[in-house]
């Protein structure tokens, strides 16, 4: 099992690789049967060929991604961040609120990633 | 299913519930078969009565909870908060970075609830 601190590096690595616009670096954190579900209550992605595409198409689409708050671990295999995601949405600048969770396999890789945000918390 | 403003009003009567000192609030929140497991990695709670011993004891130790970024929703029946837990620890106040994901059932009541900090997430 990963440690706090290589996991909430981890979580830093997720934030560099979309404020870089590196998505090689962001996929790079997951394991090959990861499931990713962004946001909660959509069909969630299975495995890495659906998540390369994912962020290939959501890392160049991001202004940027910034911390709300320092990023948490757990007593376990799992580790949290609430950030702010800024977009531009028809030429306007938009912030979405977001928390994501992450799980880690025994090899330090994310298994499973879940995005907590709704419409409200959308603010254009 | 809640609302989103509905979950986030019950995320906001959790943190009044603690911060009223009013134990029975808080626990009003929850299902009969409610799964509590804070923090993320230890045995989780069971039931109404594991539940309401656990904030019982809970509620009167802990001096403050302090939201750390805006309560967010989900496009399904989960919301999360990033927050901060002021406790005094041999008579010295101490800070635990959490973050709580709860989810409900269709009356609107938490029927789970995942608290993610972990040792490093203490600051004495």
């Amino acid at each position: 099992m990963p440690t706090e601190q290589e996991m909430k590096a981890s979580l830093q690595k997720y934030l560099d690789g979309f404020n870089e616009g590196n998505s090689e670096k962001v996929i790079s954190l997951f394991a090959e049967d990861a499931r990713v579900e962004d946001p909660v209550g959509s069909e969630p992605l299975k495995g890495k060929a659906s998540i390369t595409s994912f962020f290939q198409q959501s890392v160049p689409s991001v202004k940027k991604l910034e911390l709300a708050a320092p990023i948490r671990g757990s007593h376990s295999n799992a580790a949290a961040m609430a950030f702010n995601i800024y977009v531009e949405v028809e030429g306007k600048e938009a912030v979405i609120r977001c928390i994501d969770v992450m799980t880690f396999n025994d090899e330090g890789l994310i298994m499973d990633m879940k995005a907590y945000w709704g419409p409200e918390d959308i603010q254009a």
